[in-house]
């Protein structure tokens, strides 16, 4: 295992992965430049982590909307109940995060350790408690030490500035191997707006509504009301299409917030034609995040778009994907090098959707393995097995009944994952 | 890899494992004695594996009436097909079945392959090619080398003998690391009758009808539709109630024949009261091999039970069973003996069933580890990882909200099983 020093990078204690960084990781980091009304800062709370940072905090100015999507897991987080009550204010001026404990399973514990998380941070913001918003993540079941973290929040909010994006981004890192930063810019009534957005993952990872934890920011002016018909549509093609390992977490976290200093022109409905540059962008932000979430997913060695098309309609394509994306015996033979298409037929067959054997077409990159029901005729192995070897590559099935289709984003399940989750209690 | 060679240990070569025998294999063998009107034998097709034997026969004398259940693949194999058919005549006189390739998606050659074997065993053993059963398993979409098979019927039929069980258990095991046989005997209409049963695993094992391939033999005189009625119930707490990956296969079959030569006074329904001690003794078997299968689970270093109470009817508490037993985070940290209490919450939360997390009961073997929605007042982590480093163990759950109960088996996730899958095309 090794940690940074405190210190030994910056002024502040950078946290590094403890796991070798994924080979899928981005070759440069993503700089996130300041967002009028948005001020961040990372601290060191101790809450399970030693010598690194693990909570962080945005400050919002006054006139910030926000909307959120989270877990559908019937044994939530604290943190997401939380959440949940607070949005129907539609309000934040805070957010605070901590890495190291899950705060999920803790019972009454666990509302009155967020309450308190809450409260501190609008008494050192200057606010109503509900408009702080939080999430946690690490062990399930630990006591949340909330008085580990209040005691830093005064301090830290007193440090938030500008231009803290990736110290931010790393201070929520767990498992992950690097931080997950995305931007884009946008034409919005007038004005061009920016996005900014972070998230973590990377293990328990099959999000049924955000992933674990990520972040999305905004100068827009925008009501709540639009930014949660936005999130809520733009999170289907994204978020809620990758899977690491089929274990959906108790803590996803999906918030949008926007500060609203753009001041561009007012729009009142998400399908307002003025949102057509910003919808796309933040689709693409969305979308940026959750594939580093799939490339540094625990112990990947390389990732996979998994397409379905003919399906009889869109949601049986989504399940005979998911059906192959979290497949053991698919993401071993990924693994492997191995271009074991009778993995994916076996996948195909018992997601339980409709499905001819007799029809069905299967492709590894551009490689046509399997047609009509049979291995394909110029099939070959030596090309299908270079296509399987890449570090990012496609499996594409169609089967030949519909119009349905769906694209999911996976990665391949290693000795890394067991050594990970075999061994150490994330 | 490590193969026998050709009569290492008896005058037929031994397929033994290729992979490290299973720390949960059975210290002796049961002894399968012989069963009137059975006599089976294997042989040596050379149809993938080489130096061991890959195709058994038992051939069964006039009036065998037949049963079987198969997976709900929609990618079902061509040998699936062929019994569904042939079962509406419902009487057997043979059985063939061939490791090291499957026979599933090979399109219209696979389908003929499958009936070139059914005629050869037809004429070998001089009955009606629809009195044949037959089952594959191995790598799918490799076109079947049908004529290596039927090359050998002849001889292999030749040599059918009524205490060769477990030869014909050793022809059918792939990434198996021991031979799976269970047997019972039962008081069935003034008669005492028996029970012989083998089958194979280890891999792609969630079945959804019947495991990879399973055969039970009994020389009671029951007729089909009492063998099917009793079958279709016996699968549900046993085949059904077991994974190893949650990778259903397109292979399935779960096989009954009955030779009558027992001469019991007859059946004519499922639910005749003199069925009583059947029953209960056909669905022991049933059970045994089903646990045999987990206890060889690709990789398994342990095994254990799932437990789930208290849930809103049946099926909630089995799709909760089944959310916990196939969780990748669940299996690793069992692998890993790490009494990681909050991996099953999650397991619970996410499996879409009515849960509420205030009122989980979660206990490792007898210690209690949650209450109440947070961890138990007593949780000893010694005591719980005393009960997880087990060979065998048992997660319980009880969610205190109805009456529903479930039982699932399975086992851990390991190296073994990346080793296995990720690097061998089985």
């Amino acid at each position: 295992m090794t940690q940074h020093r405190k210190g030994r990078t910056s002024a502040t204690a950078q946290p590094t992965a403890i796991h070798p960084v994924s080979p899928l990781a981005p070759k440069r980091f993503v700089r996130l430049l300041p967002l009028d009304g948005v001020r961040l800062a990372a601290g060191e709370a101790g809450v399970r982590y030693k010598n690194r940072t693990d909570v962080m905090v945005a400050i919002f100015d006054p006139g910030t909307k926000v909307a959120g999507v989270f877990t559908k897991s019937k044994a939530a987080s604290a943190p997401v109940d939380w959440c949940k009550a607070a949005l129907s204010r539609g309000s934040a001026r805070a957010l605070v995060v901590n890495s190291g404990n899950a705060n999920a399973f803790t019972g009454k514990a666990g509302f009155k350790g967020a309450a308190e998380v809450a409260v501190a941070a609008a008494r050192a913001v200057g606010c109503d408690a509900d408009e702080v918003y939080m999430a946690s993540t690490g062990v399930i079941g630990e006591p949340l030490p909330a008085d580990r973290i209040t005691a830093v929040l005064k301090d830290v909010a007193a440090k938030c500035a500008p231009n803290r994006w990736r110290e931010a981004a790393e201070a929520i890192m767990t498992t992950d191997t690097y931080p997950k930063m995305a931007k884009a810019t946008a034409r919005l009534g007038g004005k061009t707006v920016q996005i900014n957005g972070f998230c973590k993952g990377s293990g328990m990872i099959m999000p049924d509504m955000g992933t674990m934890l990520a972040f999305v920011m905004t100068d827009a002016k925008l009501p709540a009301k639009v930014l949660q018909d936005l999130l809520a549509e733009g999170v289907k093609p994204s978020f809620n299409s990758i899977t690491v390992d089929s274990d959906t977490s108790t803590s996803d976290t999906l918030l949008l917030f926007a500060t609203g200093k753009a001041g561009n022109k007012p729009v009142r409905s998400a399908s307002d034609v003025k949102l057509r540059d910003f919808k796309k962008k933040l689709n693409e932000v969305l979308l940026d995040l959750a594939l580093q979430v799939v490339r540094d997913g625990e112990g990947a060695s390389k990732c996979f778009k998994v397409s379905v098309q003919g399906a009889e309609d869109d949601t049986a394509a989504k399940k005979i994907a998911l059906s192959i994306a979290n497949s053991p015996l698919v993401k071993t033979a990924m693994a492997g090098n191995d271009a074991n298409w009778g993995r994916v037929v076996a996948a195909v067959g018992k997601a339980g959707e409709k499905a001819d054997r007799d029809r069905l077409r299967i492709w590894f990159g551009k490689q046509l393995v399997a047609d009509k029901g049979e291995r394909a005729p110029k099939y070959d192995e030596e090309k299908a097995t270079k296509e399987v070897s890449k570090l990012e590559t496609e499996i594409r099935v169609d089967l030949r009944l519909g119009k349905g289709k769906a694209r999911v984003w996976t990665c391949d399940l290693t000795h890394g994952y067991i050594d990970i989750n075999g061994s150490y209690r994330s």
